[in-house]
């Protein structure tokens, strides 16, 4: 597929992340308004609220758009979804006959505010990156115990805390905790020292299913309304501290981010790729009708307090995945757990072969062995204060791009304790 | 504190589980009206939504009785409680000037159904139970290693699935699940066969923290608005196969039940009891300010389909908890996770010093080697098909008790997979 192009210019400049292809759903505010849906074309943001109440987009009998997340768009169905995509090309596609009553609302992208895109319901993160769980596990016990009994007939996940996910920008505290040194005699309390990112995907869930009612892995293809990028910050001394028997808890609790739009399934639908080769096979419940992955590049950077740029420490793929968001969820789902429109999965960390490609400090700086060098001459093995770290990600088409806009947050220093 | 009289007749019965002194929170509907806040009093419900709209009871300048969860009472805030309770006494007590005023508005609890009384935010489980931690510790591991390094410094925690709580008397499909056998090549899928509960304490949060502001104790203590009896239903096989390293995830997600009054932390003031000695000092974010948890006898019980009778397998008592549920709600906050109004915290399975006290199947049947012998004379493991599974509490005061209500659930088959 090539280029769409729209009557919007700058949707159609080159490598732009937003052309008429992608059409992501976000929320956004200019001055005192109240935050409400919009799509991004181009350089400009389409205000979904007052094309709804100009009648150009009707999806339901009530408004859907004029409240600040997509949930209630989500819960229409995929039906709805097809349709709503149907109408925006129509309406911005380069020619139509539409475009004049379109124009009026449209709100430059610098002149808005992002917000979150929907109501977190609830959040599971995942660890679905082979070469993640196995940089990991060698670090934790050994070369020979690296990938766990469990790991290739399981998309081990586990629940993490919604109240704390959170847009791009959104700047986050260095989390206290308990720790203990592998020799100390008792543990102690106090600002996180090894604190880390975890470079994922995350997989909106857009249809809910009814407790009891297990889904299929082609059923829950269909539930995903798509996709964002997520960082999946990480105290890596606390989580060492805390994590057996039961996972990490206050480790992963401080703060997820997430970046500002929903890419659409639909956008990413000519970037499909498989999963990989099966070391061993998969039950029946978890074979994938189709393949389930995207081919999305992705970067993760480092940037400290004062620096002129960035530093670009990891670029991987999402094709890396070993199990892909749809087996995630008819997964989460065979117990009869309940899944709703909202809930976010994190895909687990997604590395690639080598250390150029690995998506955690833990993993590039090997355990805080190997400092990383910035181009600024400065050495990083976990975040300081003051660091920004940033995801980017996009799917590249033939001459265009699905961009999903940076997902980037700034550390403070830890607070007081109360 | 003596029993406190009421002009509802009723409540005034002998150890009945709702005198005045109790007053707890529910939401009930009667016939085809919506449902809405009540308030126990004997055998009889106070409809809060009519007594609201007579102007009997006013906490806010709009109506906040009218739905069906007590969340919006919960974000008052504490004063706001305190003020409510004490109008609810003054309606009801003995000798009231307003009981021919409010007696119109009493619903007979015969003819009510009672519903989920909040709308659970998120829900983490704790592992607070020393005797549980023990026998679940020295079955999976050994004696010598039964209690993890972490465990008498950190009450550990892990998040749970909040879209399966459910309230009392909600039937509970057998969930399917992957499992693996210890000498098996390979895992197979299918219904669990280790079916289980676990006799725990809900504690309700009632007010929301900011992310990134951790709470102390004490504040954590203001936070909690009541508890709930809650029965963290279990999948052992499944659980043993998926919770390394990441901890429970579909061994726990397919159901929580939980009793349907929230009792107030007001009406448990004078059953207040300390945390046991210490082993290892606590760190100082954790030290209780006062007593913190709550002398309440538990009982568990199984009814097989058919039976006369339930066989009660368990008597324990809340008082038994390691750390408190506002250390548990302090720890969840040390991070800077963002706790909401509608939070449930799960106590952690509660199991007293012998056998006729654990608070599981796995433990009464040490893993199911021992089986329990019914009164009806059937022995059972763990869980079947068409069995019953009940929890009760209360606090027996001079006189008078503070109950619960029960903490109800059938099994029925497991669903076919899709």
């Amino acid at each position: 597929m090539p280029l769409m192009k729209s009557w919007v210019a700058s949707a159609n400049a080159e490598n732009h992340p937003f052309p008429l292809n992608n059409l992501p759903y976000g929320v956004f505010s200019r001055g005192d308004d109240e935050p409400r849906c919009g799509v991004a074309i181009g350089d400009m943001i389409l205000d979904m609220a007052a094309v709804e109440e100009a009648g150009l987009v009707t999806l339901a009998d009530v408004p859907v758009f004029d409240v600040p997340f997509w949930n209630e768009v989500m819960e229409l169905g995929p039906r709805a979804w097809g349709e709503l995509r149907a109408t925006l090309t129509e309406l911005l596609s380069e020619g139509s006959a539409k475009a004049a009553a379109v124009q009026p609302f449209l709100v430059p992208m610098g002149e808005a505010e992002l917000h979150m895109p929907f109501l977190v319901s609830e959040y599971t993160d995942f660890y679905a990156g082979r070469q993640h769980a196995t940089n990991v596990g060698t670090m934790f016990r050994g070369a020979e115990n690296a990938l766990p009994p469990n790991w290739l007939h399981i998309p081990i996940g586990y629940n993490g805390r919604a109240s704390t996910v959170v847009v791009s920008g959104t700047p986050v505290h260095r989390p206290n905790g308990q720790t203990k040194a592998p020799d100390a005699e008792m543990p102690g309390f106090g600002p996180c020292k090894r604190l880390d990112i975890e470079l994922e995907m995350g997989a909106v869930v857009g249809t809910s299913s009814e407790m009891g009612q297990p889904v299929s892995v082609a059923q829950a293809e269909q539930m995903i309304f798509g996709y964002v990028l997520l960082n999946d910050w990480s105290a890596r001394d606390i989580q060492a501290w805390e994590y057996q028997p039961l996972g990490p808890f206050q480790a992963k609790a401080f703060a997820t981010t997430i970046s500002p739009w929903i890419v659409t399934t639909a956008a990413l639908e000519p970037f499909r790729t498989s999963t990989p080769a099966r070391e061993k096979p998969l039950l029946p419940y978890l074979e994938e009708p189709r393949p389930g992955l995207f081919d999305i590049k992705l970067s993760a950077a480092i940037q400290p307090e004062g620096a002129a740029r960035a530093t670009t420490f990891s670029n991987t793929n999402y094709s890396e995945m070993y199990y892909s968001a749809a087996q995630q969820l008819a997964h989460h789902s065979t117990s009869g757990c309940a899944m709703n429109a909202g809930d976010l999965l994190g895909s687990g960390t997604i590395s690639g072969a080598d250390k150029s490609s690995y998506g955690s400090l833990l993993e590039v700086t090997w355990g805080g062995k190997e400092p990383l060098t910035l181009d600024t001459g400065e050495t990083r093995t976990f975040i300081e204060d003051g660091d920004t770290l940033t995801l980017e990600g996009h799917a590249q088409g033939d001459g265009y791009r699905i961009g999903f806009g940076p997902c980037t947050g700034k550390i403070l220093p830890a607070v007081k304790w109360p």
